[in-house]
């Protein structure tokens, strides 16, 4: 297929796309897709041409493009990039665990020797072992990003529970449960993933009632959307001990005020929402949106098309 | 065999080499064996009782012990864990090596989606992508905390490249080479694991001369000993941007003072030595010192006797 991209021309990206065997033109009106390569709905265009057959989106969240109105029901149709990021947003919340787990923070903060006693006798491990045996960890929605983080996480030879809609099996989980059978595994989990899409079932699905179920050992992971979490909920429960800590690549909201009480608690670790970042997608983007423009040229459903009802 | 401990008795760890056939007895005077739960040579007896055939000690670095004159060439056998807390080590390792190559530390510091730019660009990952390709890694020293730390990388998929005196091939290294040989691999390097021991060879293997051969993209690990890098020449090749970032889990000196310039560099992931802390020794040292009673009774070489001409 043709495809325009802009408003900002990713070589990496192209370069794949092109590898795959389309084309890239430049201008709109001579194309079939438009690579949209921002997730500012104002860079969008006032009207696409009639030309366009779908919009390839290059992030992975659509919510403030359906807000914004440019995804709709009956209208032109988008692709976004689900998994694409898989690899490098797993990676960025594996070393966000680790850094939780191991009270990189405080030790960070305090800039001494002195709380070694304490990171020591707080810090959690991730290995099992003999004495301590398994740690459960949950994961919340084990689409394309959870199973890359089961992937990197399989030599600590964790207890790993995959929590998606259907309950059906995820590849690298030792079980897989559905989101609607899921409530008792908030109060045994040793450490809580989150990779959820933002949907109105799942925005503050982490609220004071699941974090007083959960145990006060826990770890918190978020890699999926900030508001997930109900920010405010989370400083109580921080503040009061409730779990061990959280792990945070994203945040509501975002980005988080210099002034927010966040920065300033060691059981706390945040990254500034640089797992999928436009440097990292550039490199990734590209197969997906081939793989979306071979599937329409041949007449299938695209692998990543949006369901604007279902808001991802 | 009949053991004695102290200073200190580590449940879990009585709990294993019991499990193992053998028996804890209160009195050194009654024991074969001295299993010794402190690295303070100022808590070791002035004197042993004959009836004691050899020492176990509850750590992995001696230097310390033979510096105070405990362990000696002529004297009674004395055996270490190398290799006991091989997954916490690496695990920790992991963790550092994650949060340096993430900016953690410059994100933590500023306390602010500001950096967020910044870090973004100047990050580093550690996963194979299809435009950057395999990281390179060199670990130099795989023994048993290598190869834990080979296996918990592998789903990174980089090319890792084990140093060890003998060239002899380390499991999951795509390469071994030989100490002697090693000098090219500074240059190439995107990742530099120490794991070595400390000796009069390994100290201050890492000095101005290989901090400016390595790429200014490079991460440098130490999980060894703090030794093993001449700090000052560090804290120089850090200021003038020589090497992207180290992450330390050992210092020299160590503690490491609170005016120390390294608290305050964002390329200078720090962990306090909590990796092989007490707190995890008595979780894993109870294997290795019935492993040595065994091999002992049997009349074969224990297999972590310490080597006091080698330094460990």
């Amino acid at each position: 297929m043709k495809f325009f991209m802009g408003p900002h021309i990713w070589d990496e990206t192209v370069e794949d796309i092109v590898a795959a065997g389309h084309e890239r033109v430049d201008d709109l009106s001579q194309a079939d897709v438009f690579v949209f390569t921002s997730s500012n709905p104002e860079d969008f265009p006032d009207k696409l041409p009639d030309n366009i057959q779908f919009v390839q989106h290059c992030f992975t969240g659509v919510e403030g493009l359906i807000d914004a109105g440019l995804i709709t029901e009956d209208g032109i149709p988008w692709a976004n990039t689900a998994g694409a990021f898989a690899t490098p947003v797993a990676e960025m919340g594996l070393m966000l665990l680790l850094a939780q787990a191991h009270r990189q923070k405080e030790v960070t903060r305090a800039a001494s020797f002195d709380v070694a006693g304490h990171a020591d006798r707080t810090q959690q491990w991730l290995y099992s072992n003999l004495h301590r045996g398994k740690k459960k960890l949950v994961i919340f929605g084990a689409g394309g990003i959870g199973k890359e983080f089961i992937r990197l996480i399989e030599p600590f030879d964790m207890e790993v529970i995959a929590v998606n809609r259907s309950g059906r099996e995820v590849e690298g989980a030792d079980q897989t449960v559905k989101m609607a059978d899921a409530d008792a595994l908030w109060e045994t989990a040793d450490i809580v993933v989150l990779v959820l899409p933002l949907t109105a079932e799942t925005e503050g699905i982490v609220d004071a009632e699941k974090l007083t179920a959960m145990k006060d050992s826990a770890i918190l992971v978020n890699i999926g959307r900030g508001k997930l979490i109900n920010t405010d909920d989370l400083v109580e429960a921080l503040k009061n001990d409730e779990i061990a800590g959280a792990a945070l690549e994203v945040t509501d909201p975002e980005p988080l005020p210099d002034d927010h009480p966040l920065w300033a608690m060691d059981n706390c670790t945040i990254s500034p929402h640089i797992g999928a970042s436009f440097r990292v997608a550039r490199l990734h983007v590209g197969k997906t949106a081939a793989a979306n423009m071979d599937a329409f040229e041949r007449g299938e459903e695209m692998p990543t098309q949006v369901d604007p009802s279902a808001g991802y």
